[in-house]
């Protein structure tokens, strides 16, 4: 049975729910030193240059560059030291011809001077004399005004997930508050008539709750606010009414089904009443989670997940933090980084279906070794002890031991 | 000047210092679903086995697979259904030779039941009764009790940082509560006579304090607590006293340098000053960051980093997290993903070096393209508008265009 024709690979599934998307984020300012990971709501823009004034890079002397013309260790330009560039503020005179000022990395470049000429490249000929060993270049080891930022420059497009290094550009700008995306609130619903909460002691038949802490976690980790809606029963009716509650308050719904086939089925219902245009995907060809749901109902993403913990978690992965940039106006998509290891062993796999294999890492020498995490259990520990998940790509029909493979750290 | 003979490389210069930290931050009990990222202080046991009961893993019926024996399509067996297993609880009644029940995902295996055929190899031959169209191995599509975690085992080990699966392992188990180290505190001291607070004016030859604020973010995201000691003037006294509170109050302290050469040379006689052994690396051979000082006072890290921001910034994300996992007892070094990226321009490096260059990605058919960020410059903005960091190994004198590079996303 060719199965796989009939299901949207993931990437065209993520993208086609992308596409429909239209709910926005409002905008909320923050004070920058808050901002990290958070997204840019507008593009920043530079209220001055930066550097703010011509500043040498190195330690050295600053001088006029054409005095310096012609010079050489076997015939030196002599310069008197006419003083010192103090740190942190202009010097308070002027350079001239035949004069240098002691500088030193940062300091602000006083009149007069073009260059700087590295300590390296000078001796002392006697006090208050050197001499400068080979010639200067104009702007040689200056920092011209301007030179990392125009006025007015855009630094930071909108819709940038702020890094360290923005945090810093931003300081350096005086830009102490930053306008960002408000975070995206994520609704997570746990379906299930043998689900009870972690704090309980479950009975017979009964397992506790997995998936509304795991994904909330995952949330968290992408940048949004889990909002946990509780365990519901295998029912229509209830479920429907806390979709509708958490469609409503939140900015993204998350449905991790029942794990009987009737449960399955509810999760499409339920979405497809939401709202309009309902479900959008119904099956992705990836396993584990071939039975995931995408849908938008009035404009904001509803997710149907699986009911099996280990399942529900990795098609998250492959989703949520996606869906929940493309709510926040993240511009560029995210590059994911992996590592490649050599495969321990065999593992088959059906042609035309993307599979991802939790994975247990070493160092080798020259590399990384991967050993897949088994057990037909598919429990939540097999994927707890795992580094990574590798990919096993759709165009192959498994790899075989030895064979270099993409893993995908957790 | 073979000058790189004498500096350690990064990978040595970490583990001189790993070796040397004696400092243990200790224990606190945190909830769980507020346990990501943390790492765990003593290892988890499981307090009883999962799965708690036999489950089935598919729809199906369950039965006696000893009744099963030599059903085929051809001769099927015939069961009669006595009814379905409720999800959730468990069921009144015993499976009885040539008898079945109805079971969906996740159900508790009735007694007398050993398996369970999947839906997909049935037919109903009449009201109440089924035909099975081959046959089932005992143990089939069943999770037996402790299949995936037996009562005591260690799920997991002291000193992990905990993942969104682990949560869920954690909350499977009804462990609600968790033994996690404390965030360490980590000190940030900026110096330098010319750097003024971002929210103030600079006035000529003056900027603004960059450095607090991108390790600061830096530091959170890897899992500390940064404390910012804010500015102070390049003064042995008053850097001293600075650092000395910063050493008692904090878990690992950060000194990041004025740029001139003698506030430079300040930052060891401090670290030295502050306890045994001191300094313990002074110069790494890396570009930019050569200057970078690793110590240890008092069993707790001191690290000196270069004033640039982008040397601070690269040399903090070498060191500061592994530090962080160091101080917080994590077992297992953390895998580095990267991805592979073909560089667009010839990028010299001196052998024996090891570079770090900030590059643009994007995406091309087959894979990705990295542009070099120059400048000379070397200022925050280079840096906010890169993807991430190419790696150029201290083995090479350089990369070519065309070649395929290493580059660390930040």
């Amino acid at each position: 049975m060719p199965e796989f024709l009939t299901l949207l690979p993931p990437n065209e599934a993520l993208e086609k729910l992308a596409s429909v998307i239209s709910w926005k984020l409002d905008e909320e300012i923050i004070s920058s030193d808050q901002a990290l990971k958070r997204v840019t709501f507008t593009p920043v823009t530079a209220p001055h240059p930066l550097p703010a004034f011509s500043r040498s890079t190195v330690d050295g002397y600053a001088l006029r560059a054409v005095d310096t013309f012609g010079a050489s260790e076997g015939l030196p330009a002599y310069f008197r030291v006419a003083g010192e560039v103090p740190m942190g503020s202009a010097s308070d005179f002027e350079v001239k011809s035949g004069q240098c000022v002691l500088i030193h990395t940062g300091g602000m470049l006083p009149e007069g001077a073009d260059a700087v000429i590295m300590l390296e490249y000078t001796q002392t000929a006697r006090p208050g004399e050197i001499e400068v060993l080979r010639p200067a270049a104009q702007a040689e080891n200056v920092l011209i005004v301007g030179e990392d930022v125009k006025p007015g420059e855009e630094v930071i497009p909108a819709g940038k997930r702020l890094l360290p290094a923005d945090i810093g550009g931003l300081m350096a700008l005086g830009i102490t508050d930053v306008s960002v995306c408000r975070q995206p609130r994520a609704a997570i619903l746990s379906s299930g008539d043998e689900v009870v909460p972690p704090s309980s002691i479950p009975g017979p038949g009964q397992v506790r709750d997995i998936n509304s802490y795991s994904l909330s976690a995952l949330v968290a980790d992408a940048g949004g606010i889990p909002v946990r809606y509780g365990i519901l029963p295998d029912r229509a009716d209830a479920l429907q009414a806390a979709a509708e509650k958490a469609l409503v308050e939140c900015d993204l719904v998350i449905i991790t089904a029942g794990s009987s086939a009737s449960s399955r089925d509810l999760t499409a219902e339920v979405i497809n009443r939401l709202g309009a245009p309902g479900v959008l995907v119904h099956g992705v060809n990836v396993r584990p989670g071939k039975p995931t749901i995408l849908g938008v109902c009035r404009g904001k993403p509803v997710i149907g997940l699986p009911g099996n913990p280990v399942s529900a978690l990795v098609i998250a992965g492959l989703f949520i933090p996606q869906v929940i940039d493309a709510l926040g106006g993240v511009q560029k998509l995210p590059f994911r980084p992996s590592l490649l290891a050599r495969l321990a062993i065999n593992l088959p796999s059906e042609s035309g279906r993307e599979d991802w294999i939790p994975v247990h890492l070493d160092r080798e020498p020259g590399g990384y070794r991967a050993d897949p995490i088994f057990g037909k259990s598919n429990l939540i520990f097999s994927l707890a002890r795992a580094d990574g998940l590798a990919r096993i790509p759709p165009d192959a029909t498994g790899a075989a031991a030895g064979e270099l493979i993409e893993v995908f750290l957790f």
